[in-house]
C-alpha cells in the first residue's frame, strides 16, 4: 500500500498521553507538557492524559504502561529525561519495552537538532518505538527540543503512524 | 560476611505482595495465591498485596511495577504463566526487567521439580531476580508448584534475601 | 489445566526431524542420529527429516530453518556441536532464534549428565526451547548423551510439548 | 589502507541476490525487485538469485540464508517488510543474523529518505551488515525507496564493500 | 538546567587520553592519534595517555579500560579499527562497555562524513557512550577522519559532556 | 572425539590465574585466593598470577582482561562478589566478555551448593565462559564454596578444559 492510501486512512484525531520526566517540575510548572498538550489539541488530537513522573527507571516504566492501558492510548509521548546526566534514565527506561523500534525518528531527531544547536546534539537522545498497539516517542526536555520533535516530526505523521501499527 | 551473620541481619518479617497472572481465575479462585498469601502469614510477613492479572506483557509489567512502589514490598511473588503455550509470558515479562537476576533459584526449582514430577519438569520455568530493591520470585500457577516453591526455596530465605539486598 | 488433561491431549504421534552437527560424519556412519530415528519409530513418532549438517553457523541455522518449514516439523531434535571447542558453534547458532527459551531442559540434562560422567558435564551444553510452534532440543553429538537426555526428558514429553505449544 | 587504495582492489563484477519480502506479489509483478535485478545487471554484476518470500521470521531468515549459501552470494538485497505494520518483520528477522552491523547505512538512508518524502521517513527503516563473508542490506518495498537505496548508497560502494568483508 | 548554564559550568581542560587501535602502527607513525594529541593540548586539554594496541578485542578493551582507571580520564579518545575489515573489531570491542550509549554521536558523524566522502560513508562507523563517568569517543582512523569527528563534534562540547556526566 | 582421547591430551599443568574479588581483603588475608593457589599448587598447576581487585565492574574487567594478556594464563579463578548484595558485581563485570558460555557449570555449582547449604544456595551465583582462549570461572568468595566449586568441578577438568579450548 502507498503513502498516499495509508495517509487517506489515518485517523484525524489520536489518543494522545504526555509524560514528564522531571524531578524539579510540577504539572503546573511542565512548560514544554503544557505546549505539547496545547499544541496536540490544536491538531485535533485528544489528549488524555499528562502527567509529571520522576527521573526512575521503575516509576517511569510503570508511568508510561499503566497511561497506555488505563487511558488506551494511541500514542504516548514522552519529555524529559533524556540527556547523559547521571539522573536522565528516560531512554534506557522505555527502549526496552519497546517491540518494535522506529530508528529513524533518533536519527532524525539528532540532524535536526545539529542544525539548530550544531555540535551540543550530542548530548541529548530521542527515540521511538511500538509498545502493545501505541507508538512511544521520547524527547529532551526543553521546549525547544520538544517543539522540533513535534512539529517536524510527530505531529505531521501520527495519524499515519497511528493506521500503520492498527492496520 | 559470613551467613550466620546475615540470617541474625535479617528481618523476621516482610513486606510480600501476591501477583497471579490468569486469564480465568479471579481473587476468589486463586488458591495458589490465596495459599500462598496464607502460608506468607503464618511464616510472620506482612501481606500488603494480592492482585489477579491477565496473561499479557504490557498488564503484567504495569501490576509489578505498580505493586512494588505502591505497597513498598520488599518482595513479589508471581504465580502462573511460565509454561509454554502462547499465552505463557510471565517469563518475557519479567525478566528483563531485572537488574539482578538470582539464576540459582530457576536452577534449583528444575531440579526439586524432576524429584517431584519427573520430565514433566521440562515443561515450566521459574526465575528470580530483583527490580529495584525487591526481590522478585516467578513460579508457575499449579498449587503443587507453588507450595514447592515457597517451601523449599522461597520461606527459608525470604528475610535473609531482602537483608543482603538493602545492605 | 493441569498436568494430567494436557497428557490426555498430547499427540501420540510427533513429526520429528534429527539434524546432526558434524565435520566428519555421512548419513551412513551417523550412530547418534541413526539411533535417535530408530528410537522415534519405536515411540511411535514419525520421523520426516534426518540431515548431517557441517559445524558452521549459517549452514546449521539455515539447516534447522529448512528442515522447520518444508516438512512441517513439530519437533527437531539437534545432535553435535554443543561442546566448547572452537567449532562447537551449534548452541549459538539456535539460541537466537528462539522465540521461546525452555530453560529447565539444559539445567535438567546437565545434572543427569553429573550422574553419568561427574564434573565431565561441564565440558557441554544443551537448550531447548520453541521456533515458530516447533520444539527444538540440542544435545551433545555422543550416542550416550543422546540416550541421556531422549529418553530421560525429551520422548517422555514429546506429546506434551507440542500439545502445549500448539495449544 | 586509505579509500583510493580499497577502491583498485573492489571487484567490477559481484556476485548478487535479491530478496523480495511480500505477501501479495510474486516475482512477475514484483517490480522493485526487478528493478533492483536489471539495474544490478546494468552496474555489471552477476545477478544470481531473485526470489519472493513471505513476511514470516522464519521463511525470511530460511531465505536469506539459503541464498547466501547456495548461491555464493557476495552481497544480498532485501527489499519489503521494513516498516511497522504488524507484517512488517524483516528487519526483526535479519539483524539479530548480522556478526557485524553496518550502521552508517540505516542513518544515512534515513537523512536521504526525509529529503525526499519529509516526516513520512520515521516510518520505514534499514538496515545494513555482515552475515558469513556477505553483506546483506535491507530496504523498504516500494520503488523509490529502492531507487534511493540503491543509486545512492549501494550500487556506487558494493564492489569497496565486498573488498572490504573479503580482505 | 539550559544549554548555556551547562556551557558556563564546563570545565575549560579536561583530563584526555588517546587509544588508537592499529597493527602496523607505533607511537611515532600514529599521525591520527598524534594530531589529535597536538590538536586537544591546543584547546587547552590534558592530554595523560597515548598509547597504539593492536587490533584484538581483548587488548582493545584492557588498555581502554586501564586508561581510564590509571590516568583518572575525563575523556578517551579512540581512533581506528572501526570499519568493516575482519580485522576492524574496535566497535564490537568498546560498545557493550558502555553503561549509556551517546546515539547521537554516531548519527551525526555518519552524515558529516557523507557530506565529505558521500556514500563511502557506509564503509565506517563511529560510536560513542559512558564507561564508568568517562566519555568514550570511537572513530575511524583515518586523520580526515579524525579532524572531522574532532573538531565537529567533540571538541566543540568536550567540557559539556564531563560537566553533565559528573553532574 | 571422546572423553578419553581428550582426557589423554590435556595438558598435566596449566597456567592458572586467581582473581579476588574484595573490598576488605589484602592478599594476606585472602584467605579463599590463598586456598585455591595452593590447592592448583598441589594439583601440579603453574599459579602465575594472584590478585585482590575492589568491587567494581570496570577495575574487575580490567584486572580480569589484563590477567590474561599479560601472564598467558590458560585459566582464571575469579572468587568473590556473586552474591546479590548491591556490592556484588561480579558476575555482571565478567559475563558479558564471555564468548562462549559454560552453562553447565552455574547449574551444577547450585546444585552442589544447594546440597551443602539447602535454600541458602539461591543467595549465590556461580558462572563460567571462554574469554579469547582462555577459560574462566567465577565463584563465591567464601573458602567453602571455593573448595566445593575448586574440588567437584574445576580441579578434575582443568587439564580437560583447556585441551578442549586450545584445540
Amino acid at each position: 500500500m502507498g503513502v498516499h492510501q495509508h495517509r487517506k486512512m489515518a485517523p484525524a484525531s489520536v489518543g494522545v498521553g504526555i509524560l514528564s520526566v522531571s524531578t524539579t517540575r510540577s504539572i503546573d510548572d511542565d512548560d514544554s507538557g503544557r505546549w505539547i498538550a496545547r499544541q496536540a489539541g490544536k491538531e485535533g488530537h485528544d489528549v488524555r492524559f499528562h502527567q509529571v513522573v520522576t527521573d526512575d527507571t521503575i516509576a517511569i516504566r510503570e508511568a508510561a504502561l499503566k497511561a497506555i492501558r488505563d487511558h488506551g492510548l494511541q500514542a504516548l509521548l514522552v519529555t524529559g529525561g533524556t540527556g547523559i546526566t547521571p539522573t536522565d534514565v528516560t531512554i534506557e527506561a522505555i527502549k526496552p519495552l519497546f517491540a518494535k523500534e522506529m530508528t529513524a525518528f533518533g536519527t532524525l531527531f539528532a540532524q535536526l537538532s545539529y542544525e539548530e544547536i550544531d555540535s551540543a546534539a550530542i548530548l541529548s537522545r530521542a527515540a521511538a518505538g511500538i509498545i502493545g498497539s501505541t507508538v512511544v516517542f521520547c524527547m529532551p526536555g526543553s521546549k525547544k527540543a520538544c517543539k522540533l520533535a513535534c512539529k517536524a516530526l510527530i505531529f505531521p505523521e501520527l495519524g499515519h503512524v497511528v493506521a500503520h501499527i492498527r492496520q
